[in-house]
């Protein structure tokens, strides 16, 4: 297909087909003809999931395109193509000041009481401990237990990922889906919490009620 | 304090205090002798705050001075704050196509089978769908079990966001604590998902080991 159909295919438009392709996020497509270069179905699942990373997984560009690149390397080791994962969401956003060390001290302390086999260079430590640096300027420090209720969330979740893994066989899509995945999670993560909040609202703040969603009518 | 002392006190460049300044995130300060006007304590804590609201929350500029005009609106009652707060993470990012209607009705059926008390209008519903489109391109179609075990951990964050919040007595700590706590308590969760995602590799891919944080050394 045109680039034009690709566009079509995919559910974007042009202009944005065009700029991914300025910006090195899709694989070139087959010459034909003079002046004619013939695109297929990989190009618009590749379409789809760089406007998935930009947009839902909130990646710059330049964090997308190594995202991308990791998903090319035929063959990468796993924990290689984690990293990369790894790393993507931790650099998607501006670069910021290191995290006070009382905070870091904080998470390491959390990471040991849980026995989590994990590294202090991991970069969900620098991650975590912003965050509750940002908390404490509004003078909220977590109780111990708070954060224990965050660490066994985010145990779940990651069992759930590391599961979903092993149900994809080839070296390629276990990759694919650990990148992405890694990604995405995220905002998967986040809007559920949103919904979670809302319905928690309801025990501590019963005068704040809210509809249920029901069933059957889904309203 | 002077301005320079204010952004030293805070711990940022001078020219990001006047940009806040510019953008409407900081209050005014008090006019004191003439071209002098003296800033406080408040002022560092809101200085410390929008930077983690653009940093490490990954706010923008327009959505993080709603935030701060939430806090600043005395007496808000606690469902407008909470809907503040829980518009803005949606929002933060470029604004993008509508999930699609099966994704959306995934997100609704999981509601309904935990029994969520939740709306279908929360943003919620629409940044959790979006993920679930973002995770078909690459042709991942989580199961029941996958989106049950996102879904445990989101009410286990969520309710200790609402028991941190029941420990705030007043009105106004209690407002702070909930659109901040929204804003920031993403990247806490994100950060300790990297970790744990670390540690569920070892049982999953054991050949792919890591070290330990130890308790003593923390190396």
């Amino acid at each position: 297909m045109r680039v034009s159909e690709l566009a079509r295919e995919a559910g974007v438009a042009l202009s944005s087909v065009k700029y991914y392709q300025r910006e090195g996020l899709l694989p070139p497509g087959v010459r034909g003809a003079p002046n004619q270069v013939e695109y297929g179905a990989a190009h618009v699942q590749r379409v789809r999931l760089v406007r998935a990373l930009l947009e839902t997984g909130g990646l710059s560009v330049a964090v997308a395109r190594r995202v991308v690149g990791a998903l090319d390397t035929q063959g990468a080791p796993i924990a290689e193509a984690f990293g990369v994962a790894q790393h993507a969401m931790s650099t998607a956003r501006t670069p910021v000041a290191a995290p006070s060390a009382v905070s870091r001290e904080r998470i390491l302390d959390l990471m040991a009481r849980i026995g989590w086999r994990a590294g202090p260079d991991n970069p969900g430590v620098t991650a975590a401990a912003r965050a509750l640096d940002g908390l404490g300027t509004i003078g909220f420090t977590p109780s111990e237990e708070y954060l224990d209720a965050y660490a066994e969330a985010a145990g779940i979740t990651a069992r759930a990922d590391l599961e979903a893994l092993t149900t994809r066989s080839e070296a390629d899509g276990i990759t694919e889906l650990m990148v992405v995945g890694t990604v995405l999670g995220d905002p998967l993560a986040a809007g559920l919490r949103r919904i979670a909040q809302q319905d928690a609202t309801h025990d501590a703040f019963p005068q704040h009620g809210a509809a249920v969603v029901d069933r059957e009518t889904r309203r």
